[in-house]
């Protein structure tokens, strides 16, 4: 299913290479301010044109067709649309005999039996990420909405790049070898309520990870001191609390206990692979030769798909916030 | 909400403290072979008893009380309890005035207005992963009905304690501390076909992750190379597939494309924080007198959770793929 | 699936003649006093004894098993069993070669290809409205503790038993014929808030009707002035509005327009079609050996199963109140 | 929540004055065919035009801007657009003090805080159900591709307008009287399979309700005998099984018993009640002055809604039924 979220829904939808890729969010509440003007500077985040990102360009300028009225939202779904005007097919029709390593197009022909839009990687584009950044802006904006004494603050960045803190530096290793590059991405949330979070199954992790790994290339997630809790006695770890607001002295635990959030700083990091979409030869095979042959991908892309996560990753957190949010008003 | 899934359905329910804790499959199929004896393999490996596990001991028998008609699933919802026989409510009601750090006690506290069971963790007790270990004995039963030429098989194991390999030598580690360790968890699962998974929001690693992240202690999640995609190159993150069954010539992307099964091992690892309640004395805060002062857990408790994660760890596991192959055969 | 509800969720489980019949309520709001005392009421007005109703009597106390805590709801799953101690399979297991008409016994068979429990309706039988009747009186508490200036109140009554308003009359035709006979019944619910209720697709109407047509024999229901209104001239139907709170002249709309509570009192009627198990011979298809056969009922049955469903229809309706009642605090 | 279903998803969007009104399907199988064509037929009996309709036209030519590839379904969301032409904004705007009597005006006002799209009844206009019948274009398809031997067939007549049989008859009361009025539409379905339908909460009659009351002027339904069923006896309605494959010698039960398709004819009737917005002068509020004032219709509207009703009842059917068939493929 191509929707997130129990109270704050978000429904996306189209194709890379389709007229239109867009959302509906179902659920907003009624009376956020919301017009065109609010989208540019996260569309503008996500957009390439940067060192390492690709030179396919899109206006994204959002065509907002329903559910807002008179610049507020009017209790109805909220539909927004973005054209793709800067499709190039031809480059993508040859490489049907050839599924792209690393990518879906294999097992998306096989899961959609040879019916699936093949154009561009369909509708596994990471071109559909720039509907979620816009379901984010309204989702910042709803969360914003709810804020008690201090504003509720998301926010990603990038904290290395091949291995290299110094991002310049990681990214120019990719422009050597000629090819894509991983990274690492954080999101930290300061002045967030204690009690978001849904146990036993919708717990702040769960919501988070499961809205993260929609987002292509993401390949794994840790809250906090993560992976490194695995060499961690416990009492390095535990978090005590110092303070009756629920401070602790260290945040080990991320901002989250027992899945609950518990008034210190979210802190999360994802790890972004490196683009599928290689310019460096690979071997792979062709399905209608069937023989593994040398292949390189032509098209355009980024290099490091990861310098263009953060707003998306900022845009699903403000999608489990406004949820949850909304979630914990409804028994109080 | 305490229920995951949209065609294998679990619902789990109770408190550790409380007369029962248990579950409900809605939406298993009908006729699959279920006998209380069928639980006994799994339950046993959850069972604590060996070095580092708590000495509290459950019988575990689990009470197969609606769905079961002569020993066959009968289509309707499947309910199974267990009595929480061995409680020892005194241990925890002095604590009250002192939330333990790294539990779930005083975000609880504020999210349910002190209306919660605070009796050993309540609801949010690893207690409660019995109930999950049964719905993966049937999700487990479920999927090998749908298994194909081979049979699926789900394995889970520890890969570290403590940072060590040699895992007594990490456990040794606590023992020698008196403290509580972390550790590393992996979980395979072959001969899954191709195509389970409903991107843009049901990838596999989004609903894995989701169901994963329920399991108390859990703080990271990791598919195929995982966090060491960060480094690499796209070529060599890139699986080349090299036989028109789909299989890859390596297995960094863990067998998910574009958040779909690609027919190879499915694999990913998680990280599970040292147990919070450490016999090591820490320092927290008492929330009646207001001042931060020493604190050690009396009860029984694991001093690494981990050693018992593997089994819960396969369950969840099960569920998703049970519920992902009911939905790939709703469109086929 | 088994479950009912966005936000106030009840899953009901269990069969005829299986151990216990029960439900879970996950997402009660925190605080809501709950004891065995409290289900005595509504539990005594479905129990059978009148005349017309079935000599099968069953004790009925509800066992609690979780998510109450100290006598109030604790914020996790709360789960009642109710034991069923009167039941006689064997005369239930001789009618197999003879679905009875009616009854499900035949579609149940094909859809769960001869899985099913098969005894005494098994999922299907009217039984399991006593769960439905525990869900209810939860769910009255919790719309009653929304209650604003005046305490909302559900009251369903019956209104002809067939074709008498006089109801021993029409209780009396039936007792003549020594045949089962049909009902309806209305229900009336007053002092709701105005706006309630979810368009597009989750209309009071909608909601409502959905949760009214899983109580067994329920062939049809009507809002306001329903099936009358075919006839009506608009400015006859159209209820005009009088006074500033939203008091409207009539109630044709019986409380409802555009899907939404209008604040005047919410007026609907079901009816109930006669018990399918009738004492009288009927000419019905043996499946085994092919034939159509007269066919009596034996075992024990209510002549006009509408005079027990009162009290279920106001739990359903209450069960769908909460429920849009949370979920209009969700976004206020 | 807009959206609807659980495997064949809809989830629709617009006001009756905004740019648009569209629909998404997710869920819909890939392969099935699809062209603009093939909403012509539908769209036509929807539109209105004949005697005792709504002078307002459309052109309602659909754009399906995604999920569609090579004129079959991709897999991916569905998402079609028809454009609001016709709109007259200013026939509306003076109607804010005097909420129309019998509409969602003033109900709509409350619930969203003054905040909702108030021209032409905004999102709770009938309007929206061209994208109801659009959706219903692609769902009788999927129903049609699970046809097993005979076609399946759904078809929605007028049964009554004001109480005559003769239709013309009907109408001519409501044009002498100036006023609109009520009719009633019955929908029957052939050649559905044995066991559709999930209860408890899911039957068959529950989804169906669900779904047809989100049809705006709709107050009542009833399935086979209906509400004549209150004055039956058991024996009466009980129809007899009289062949292997189910085939019953009455249909009292309209094709449903215990909630699951029998293999008989589907019937079932609804009422739909004059249209609110009738010619004729009416007494009502107005909320500024405070005062009970003459209030007249201007605008174009539908003397007898029901009129236009058969098309749309049809399409929320095969939504259901799509729905269903996808869920009894999914445990097969």
């Amino acid at each position: 299913m191509n929707s997130f979220g129990k109270n704050f829904s978000v429904q996306i939808f189209g194709q890379s290479h389709g007229e239109y890729v867009g959302l509906i969010i179902d659920g907003c509440p009624p009376g956020i301010e919301i017009t065109a003007d609010d989208f540019k500077e996260d569309i503008e985040r996500r957009k390439p044109g940067a060192k390492g990102t690709t030179p396919r360009k899109e206006d994204d300028i959002p065509e907002i067709i329903s559910g807002v009225f008179q610049e507020k939202s009017a209790g109805a779904p909220i539909t927004i649309l973005f054209k793709n005007s800067n499709t190039r097919s031809s480059d993508y029709e040859k490489l049907r005999a050839v599924p792209r390593p690393g990518h879906a197009d294999f097992v998306a022909h096989k899961k959609f039996r040879g019916f699936e839009d093949f154009r561009g990687g369909g509708h596994f584009s990471g071109r559909l990420t720039v509907a979620l950044v816009a379901a984010g802006v309204i989702a910042k904006k709803v969360v914003e909405s709810f804020s008690e004494e201090k504003k509720i603050n998301i926010k990603a960045t990038i904290l290395e790049i091949g291995g290299e803190t110094d991002l310049e530096k990681g990214l120019q290793k990719a422009l050597d070898a000629k090819d894509s590059i991983g990274g690492i991405v954080e999101c930290k949330v300061s002045n967030l309520p204690i009690g978001l979070g849904e146990p036993f199954f919708n717990s702040v992790e769960s919501l988070i990870s499961h809205a993260v790994f929609s987002i292509p290339a993401v390949k794994g997630i840790e809250f906090g001191a993560g992976f490194a809790a695995a060499k961690m006695f416990g009492v390095e770890h535990n978090d005590s609390i110092v303070n009756l607001d629920g401070t602790t002295a260290t945040n080990n635990a991320g901002g989250i206990v027992g899945g609950i959030t518990n008034g210190n700083e979210l802190v999360f990091r994802i790890v972004v692979k490196p683009t599928s979409s290689t310019p460096k030869e690979q071997q792979t095979l062709n399905v209608e030769s069937g023989n593994v042959e040398p292949f390189s991908v032509k098209g355009r892309h980024d290099l490091c798909i990861a310098l263009r996560v953060p707003v998306v990753l900022e845009a699903v957190t403000a999608m489990v916030l406004a949820d949850l949010m909304m979630e914990a008003k409804s028994y109080q």
